[in-house]
């Protein structure tokens, strides 16, 4: 796992206000000796002096400025339990890391969230970090995070985290889902999961597990990962009482959120905004609830015939949250399923109720991100942002897909990065990544690739599109890179060089194409980029840079040009 | 080539006002005995009752069509030379078709174009045929072919074509580029390439061969081809003087023009716009000039100082259209091919000059398309499609992707489908794929199904997104598929059947998996759209299909559901 990213990058850092801030960034090394400096989200594993040891876990980057604040303390913590790890655990459960864990903390009085701090006028060294991520200012990050705009995800119990920031003034950013094995196999397995989508460009990831071994792969997971993470607790919870969302409680769903607050989740998606009243608005749609968390609650809610009990208890909830900075994800368990279900009166109706929570978790200083759908086709995706923005005060918005259309399972990574694309041009913070498993199966190792890539594309493309500074600088480089023939500074630059590269081998192998002032496309003797550079260099030459000077003077020089062969194409070769 | 195009569809045909018109359709057989019927680009192919014989060509299904209207005559033809068949043919050329060629046919007088025809009031049995497929009426049709807004690519010389319209008011349409190998290996090989496209959706495709045999290929292609079929006679003109652009003349380009005329060619790409005057706004660009026909004309205007030919003698090659009803596809020689170069100067200049060429085009009758780019960030793109509308009279607009980043070589299959499908949406007419070896290399078999589904995806959903009558229905069809847990409608009513049945077996390989009433993403514990169909029973049972009736009754309901076992899960079963 120590494979730098490509061949031809190297990990770099920008330095921040005191030594301890070192922001890592992917530094790719042009055939010309300059460098393109590129945002970087694969942790220590892709640096050759650190040599990560998933047994032991990630430095914790974070502990000094945790301690430092003086606001938190160490406690005895929930003892563990048995079913924490499954739901009947009847087996001796997954190997513990070595020399972990350490006494969880939490904060000693108030609120000790990044927005908190924030809102205090105070620049952590976690928003100077992000801020330098994202080349903007440090005050700009503050500014953005009081105004609860966006959300710095930072779990003082995974200090192991390369602070970030997600917000529309900001990279629009991409989260992998990943999901334990049935049984776990080894640490190295389960922590390969998430350093392969953070290789690739995962911003985020979550653990989705709900299996064996919950707890204990979430563990390795946290101690290694450097990029937060998210879970729905409630797959836990409901796993703790034996798989019937009936027989859940508040009791049971709060334990596990203290449980895995301890642990260090950076972000919890919770289904608060699935109201009793909310659940018949699905019966006539042509795909009901397809949430599994949102359906979960809306059988508890049919069940017991009260008010869903993440709603009624909801500050409590805010209250730990606060204790642990943990950022609210609210859950959309009603988006829709289907293109038939989009922008319906139940999703909208959860939205107005996510609106209101975002109010309440404002009073406690928690952050907060708002999850959005779904399938939804395109001429319908603004609308979604727009009163996303409108009722939740300008949270972050963070979406799943939107899937444009029906009618493409087994390329729904295709189908929903459209949507993506689109959804954060319009203003979302964050594209949960769908794979091309969805609906299907079970995404492997390069469904998961294939699924941040395509992710990547549709943030870059977003970023590009809301004119973010410095977003086109990449796209410059390479197509600097594609007129010039530079084919190594091309794949180097792509976000998939080994792919890119393997493409170009399958046409051309030999080494020397790699240098070639041609591609496979129009062959040797002919390429429309080879004449664009000679039209170049004799216009260059002959002042032709303006239609006033080649109106002038054309005739004489284009009998020169005659002249001079017609050097607009390379020449066939005798018998080739 | 006789497979059907999935195990459960079958070939049927729409019958219209005379029994020669029989239109293609896919029928799609659900379990429960009701039937999909799609739209279907595979051809005669896919009709086990047909088969095909790549060696004689297709049944001239226009043949009668054309003989009844009096309008054309056979003649002897242009004489077949060596160099039709590549730059030097030194080799004996490869095999010609058995039985053929038939003598051409021409205009004996008027314009033969449908446009014609439909100015005129007149309803052909093209336009009935292409009015059955999209389910609208001939009269409608006729008027847009009337207008301009639509084009109906149909030679005299191709009546293979099974009949199709293009036009914003219309289905948005995918075309797919193929070129031939270096050396033409078989009949059967060649043909493949475009039944592997239409087999998975492509509506019309181009050849854009420029090796050897490039006369033989293309009449392989044509007689056995069943959608219209595009080229850009330049780049055989430029074969035939060696290679070298400047070498060029109208002559040689007329010669080429009606060589494939009389082969059936059915739409042709014509870089008229690129004028001297443009080719200096390209010098300062970051990619120059990116398009092969562009590069051509702008070195021959450079090299000989004189306005583009095909500009300049632009209404001689009007009345060949007319005379065979050639299509035009006004080429974009100056599209972007970056980023950085988006929506410029030199792009939009050449789109007015394509929009002075639309109206010349108008007075010949002839049908026209307008190309467009190309790469363009999402936030440019709508720009693109009204100044095209505005200054091309509502011509169909044929663009190439747009790419929306430049960033990801190796993925410009969905870089491109991103843009693609928001063109579609804007108002493009037909999607010109990309295949994920754009820029790097020359596409396989592969490549050619990946670009053009994702092309599909597009296409539908702009058709979505248009609101076009129908469209919709297949996502439900499928949707509905979903929520039943009716596996096998839901492969079969897929893009790619063959991809989803696939993904389902790599998880849930046992054939009891496809009747399994769950899925691998949570398993037969916990599903959460079983949980929905139990809600929407539990609410249909007890009246619960509006909020009132929650409101009113609700306790005495949930003592029912808690009675009845809490039945909106699966439990689990013991030691499972």
């Amino acid at each position: 796992m120590t494979e730098p990213v490509v061949p031809s990058a190297r990990k770099t850092y920008l330095r921040g206000s005191r030594p301890d801030i070192r922001v890592p960034m992917r530094e790719v090394r042009l055939t010309s000796g300059d460098a393109v400096v590129l945002y970087d989200t694969s942790g220590p594993y892709t640096d050759p002096v650190q040599q990560p040891d998933v047994r032991t876990g990630l430095p914790p980057l974070r502990e000094l400025w945790i301690a430092e604040r003086c606001d938190t303390e160490p406690y005895e913590g929930r003892a563990a339990r048995p079913e924490d790890d499954g739901r009947r655990a009847e087996r001796p459960g997954a190997p513990a890391l070595d020399g972990l864990p350490r006494r969880p903390r939490r904060a000693s009085g108030d609120a000790v969230t990044q927005r908190a701090y924030a809102r205090r006028g105070e620049i952590t060294p976690e928003m100077e970090f992000a801020a330098l991520r994202e080349g903007v200012a440090p005050e700009f990050v503050r500014d953005e995070l009081a105004a609860g705009r966006a959300v710095l995800p930072a779990n003082i119990n995974h200090p192991e985290i390369e602070p970030m920031v997600i917000g529309r003034e900001f990279l629009v950013k991409v989260n992998a889902n990943i999901g334990n094995s049935a049984v776990a196999s080894s640490i190295d397995d389960e922590v390969e999961k998430m350093t392969w989508a953070t290789r690739w460009g995962a911003d985020t990831i979550m653990d989705l597990s709900t299996g064996r071994d919950i707890h204990t792969t979430r563990e390795w997971i946290l101690r290694n990962s450097p990029v937060p993470v998210g879970t729905v607790p409630l797959y836990q919870a409901v796993e703790k009482v034996g798989g019937d969302p009936a027989e859940l409680t508040f009791d049971v769903f709060r334990d596990t959120v203290i449980e895995q607050a301890e642990q260090g989740v950076d972000y919890m998606t919770v289904h608060a905004g699935v109201l009793l009243s909310y659940v018949p608005l699905t019966a006539r749609r042509k795909t009901g609830i397809v949430s599994r968390g949102g359906s979960i609650m809306a059988a508890w809610c049919l069940a017991h015939h009260q008010e869903n009990f993440l709603y009624t208890r909801f500050r409590e909830l805010c209250e730990i949250f606060a204790a642990y900075d943990i950022t609210w994800s609210l859950g959309d368990g009603l988006r829709p399923g289907s293109i038939a279900d989009a922008n319906d009166e139940a999703q909208f109706a959860e939205l107005r109720t996510q609106g209101e929570l975002t109010k309440i978790a404002a009073e406690f200083d928690n952050q907060v991100m708002n999850e959005g759908p779904g399938h939804i086709p395109m001429h319908k995706i603004k609308e979604n942002v727009d009163l996303q923005q409108e009722w939740c005060d300008g949270a972050p918005f963070y979406t799943l897909g939107p899937l444009t259309t029906d009618i493409a399972p087994g390329y729904d990574h295709i189908t929903s990065a459209i949507g993506a694309a689109m959804i954060g041009w319009y203003g979302t913070a964050m594209l949960c990544y769908v794979t091309p498993k969805e609906h299907l199966g079970l995404p492997d190792r390069d469904d998961v690739k294939a699924g941040v890539i395509a992710y990547k594309i549709a943030a870059h493309a977003a970023d590009l599109a809301k004119g973010h500074p410095g977003a086109q600088a990449w796209d410059d480089a390479l197509s600097d890179a594609r007129f010039d023939f530079r084919w190594e500074d091309q794949f180097n630059l792509s976000l998939d060089p080994d792919t890119a590269r393997a493409f170009h081998d399958a046409t051309l192998p030999a080494a020397p194409a790699k240098t070639a002032h041609f591609c496979s496309m129009c062959g040797p003797h002919f390429c429309s980029m080879k004449i664009t550079q000679d039209v170049r260099r004799y216009a260059d030459e002959h002042g032709l840079t303006d239609q006033d000077a080649l109106t002038a003077g054309m005739q004489e020089k284009s009998n020169e040009f005659k002249a001079s062969g017609n050097r607009v194409y390379l020449p066939l070769s005798p018998g080739a």
